[in-house]
């Protein structure tokens, strides 16, 4: 590619050490003045947002992320209060545990936002060995997982932090509820260890200033869960790991304060309505826009999707520490974006599938398929400038591991371009407290403008209650099972049970169920076994 | 769904704890009869390939992993004790490292295949604190990534496995050179510690010859990396680790046997060159199918795609300990199916695409977009029947930690159904070596019989050169960048470099790789800075 166009295809933020190229995602002047009045839709949302509009319209909620690290943008005295009284007391209460010494562990207990922004930044930016705290997470509902943890900490020494906006979410719940126990067991108070992320007045709320817990942080209302590493739910763990917050929160307020508008110069050189004739406005737009990382990056998740989500984004960080965060972009992209309905009530099924671990590892499983198969995603690079903490080191005459890793950086994305596959690449001069937070900016800022341009809200999840309404039918089913196995001294079959309760369709259901539990002698069911596994009995044993 | 439409939904291996269920995967029985002769060409080319006929075309290669859980059915007696022989030296060396105590770390030093399947075992079968030895990687070049494994380690209790089949794969050559350095920096011999898994006579073979490495195992032209982990490379660090490697060994062997043939009893049962009529052929035939796990699954990816990849396989395991399967299946799944072109030399760009992690967790980042947004996947959901090792535990009255896990396997699937997305679920009686070799088995197999019904070779893998032979460009590139500069005294900027080298089109690779080169101090390439970041001079400091 020519210099001077691939110039015109980067954006550049110097004093974060950014770089977002764009050269090979085949992105048409044209396409960027189609889509002026579009993008412009989205700066003005973005603008109202900010502001503290409702924009998550199903909770009748503002969305006040951006206000976390610039809390003199918050819409209300209140506001701003609280951002910043929150901040002043996460540090204190950090400088206490650190200078008290009593803890080495940190157990977070949460699930979605409040585990994968936590996770993603305790492998990006943890100390290692010098860690004030070692992180560790509960982010699931297995008895297993909770055992296997558990039976590694030492218990006395581990400050536990619950995280649930509602404080009911039932993960969230259960971790809490089987770590106590485990606290019990050892005849340690769980109290004086724990900690609470919540809302003011929730269940967990509640329960934390009855049992007098060391501590109460909260949440609130206008942070969703997968824009909340830059509330307490990050902040709190990444600060008692030893990581600079401030320093986090200022890379997301500069990537914040480079993508709010047009250019960095000047939000009002472009214009649509200005008198500017088509074809210098289309030239001055393609301008501005590459010195918008967020925009740029929306217009070609645009450009590559159709704007329907026809390709799956790809992420590849060529950086170890980076390996989570296509997990946390797994959230923030496609839970803000797999939407039914359009701003208009329309069906749409929108969505943009992310997946991706590391590079090169992943080279190694599926770049065959990136380059020869199916064409139907686009792959996002990161590459790290800043290679290691230790001396330099060649692995042979010349040619250190890192020009490798390069090497394999670079010629991946033209292998991929030889057979038209498009790519993008995010370079940062190294992974530190403020680059990440600006890399978690500059996604959240991108996900708001593609909600934009392809008319939908990002900032609601109406579809997650369906599968919860299912889970806790599939409960109460089980209460029913265990009452009405409980009147049967033969024993029963699933399709005897289901008849039983009146609920032949759920046949199968039960006998899941009912095997699930005959095989943990904790439930008292026994099996009876058959030739015809679905025709075995099941009694329950007092 | 009616019950007995479930039970013939549904493949059960009762020996194995075994259960696919396929009721939501919207499978026709006309569809199953249809493709009667494909499956059964399917069934002719896997017999074929056991059988030792080349099925790697490219590398005229035979595909043997299938021998390795059962080398009775190798189809040369050297074979047969090449798989024997290496079997029993990897236990007598596992006996002999347990035996002497002299290590309690295991070093594993591999990519791709070599990496993705110990990960997977090591994590899936781990035996946390009762570990005999305490597996780590090195699966990048990433050089941070090695500073941080090699500094928590020590050493010289640290057992270190070099997996390369042709002995120069570049990532893992640069992990063992670090991995010496480190080791001569301490001034611990290597030698001792050091064990290579490779081709006999290869660059990493010759150099463990020659040094006393402390042993050697081999690896076969006839096992392909995303099929070697029933080969030393799966097996060592399994046993090592203290895993039952002959139980992993044997349940790979029953789901080979119970995927080999037509049905579990008389692979002649059905006949599509028999005289029986359509229909009862037809009836007969969807019978066999589901007596066939491989074949089943193979069936529900070609209609769930339509034999294009058109849907990804999310795979969503609710258990912890299976969160890495995703990752490993990426390999095996994408490598052997995205492939540009099918049997014929006909340009098809075929594929499927996996990704996932684990539920419930995953509920809470995605499922969302599943259940509103884009209907482009299907859902594989793998339920653990045994719940945890300690004792029953209930988080409120009647309702554990596990059922609210089966619970949300269960709602979700239904939520999905309910706005008709696909789904299928693999239930297993426990996590254990027996049933993860199953597993693996069974995936491998569904693989090799949709490869065929797509009418694609899974063996090979073209496409991962040409990332390769970039890559090697991109060194060959920084040398000349370093040799040029050198003759520079008031340094180059890259158009000027790329002019000078008469590579103009290469001056945006050339400026990454100087950028890059002038944040590590070590390349002696100081940067002057200019207000255009593109017009930046770059000098080389002797």
């Amino acid at each position: 590619m020519d210099f001077h166009r691939y110039q015109a295809s980067c954006c550049v933020l110097p004093d974060l050490g950014f770089v977002l190229e764009t050269g090979r995602m085949a992105i048409a002047e044209e396409f960027l003045a189609e889509k002026t009045p579009l993008i412009s839709k989205a700066f003005e949302q973005m603008k109202a947002l900010e502001a503290g509009a409702i924009a998550n319209p199903d909770e009748k909620r503002q969305v006040g992320h951006y206000w976390l690290r610039a809390p003199e943008l918050a819409p209300d005295a209140n506001t701003r209060h609280a951002i910043e009284e929150t901040l002043s007391r996460i540090m204190a209460f950090t400088r206490k545990v650190h200078d008290e010494k009593k803890f080495k562990n940190l157990l977070v207990i949460g699930i979605g936002g409040s585990a994968l922004g936590p996770q993603f930044i305790a492998h990006s930016l943890g100390l290692g060995k010098d860690n004030k705290l070692t992180p560790y997470f509960f982010d699931n509902t297995d008895p297993e997982g909770f055992d296997n943890l558990l039976s590694t900490l030492e218990l006395k020494k581990t400050l536990v932090i619950v995280i649930s906006k509602s404080g009911s979410t039932p993960e969230t719940r259960n971790g809490m509820i089987e770590a106590q126990a485990a606290f019990r067991r050892q005849k340690i108070p769980f109290a004086p260890n724990a900690v609470a992320i919540t809302q003011d007045g929730s269940q967990l709320d509640i329960l934390a200033v009855r049992e007098k817990w060391l501590e109460r942080f909260p949440m609130w209302d206008w942070v969703g869960g997968r824009t909340s590493v830059c509330s307490a739910v990050g902040l709190l763990p990444m600060a008692l790991q030893g990581i600079d917050i401030v320093k986090f929160l200022s890379g997301a307020a500069q990537m914040d304060k480079a993508t709010r508008s047009w250019t960095l110069e000047n939000t009002n050189s472009i214009n649509p309505q200005n008198t500017k004739d088509e074809s210098s406005r289309s030239t001055e737009m393609s301008r501005a826009v590459t010195h918008n990382p967020a925009a740029l990056m929306a217009l070609c998740w645009l450009n590559a999707t159709g704007g329907v989500g026809a390709k799956a984004m790809v992420v590849l960080p060529y950086k170890d520490r980076l390996s989570l965060f296509s997990k946390y972009l797994q959230q923030l992209v496609m839970e803000s974006l797999g939407k039914a309905l359009d701003l208009d009530g329309k069906r749409v099924h929108q969505g943009l599938t992310v997946y991706g671990n590391k590079g090169s590892t992943d080279q190694h499983a599926y770049v065959q398929q990136l380059r020869d198969g199916l064409n139907n995603f686009f792959a996002t690079f990161i590459e790290v400038q800043k290679e290691r903490p230790s001396d330099y080191f060649e692995v042979e005459e010349g040619i250190t591991s890192g020009d490798y890793l390069q090497g394999f950086c670079l010629g991946t994305a033209v292998a991929l371009e030889e057979n038209f596959r498009q790519s993008m690449t995010i370079v940062l001069r190294e992974v530190n407290p403020e680059t990440v937070g600006a890399l978690v900016a500059l996604f959240e800022r991108a996900v708001g403008f593609y909600a934009t341009l392809v008319n939908i809200n990002a900032y609601h999840q109406p579809g997650v209650e369906a599968g919860k309404k299912a889970a806790a039918a599939i409960l109460t089913l089980k209460k029913e099972i265990i009452e009405t196995l409980k009147k049967s001294k033969s024993g029963l079959t699933a399709a005897e049970l289901a008849q039983e309760i009146s609920s032949p369709s759920k046949a199968s259901l039960i006998w899941r169920m009912l095997d699930r539990m005959s095989v943990n002698a904790g439930y008292r069911i026994k099996m009876i076994d058959d030739h015809n596994p679905f025709e075995r009995k099941y009694i329950y044993e007092a």
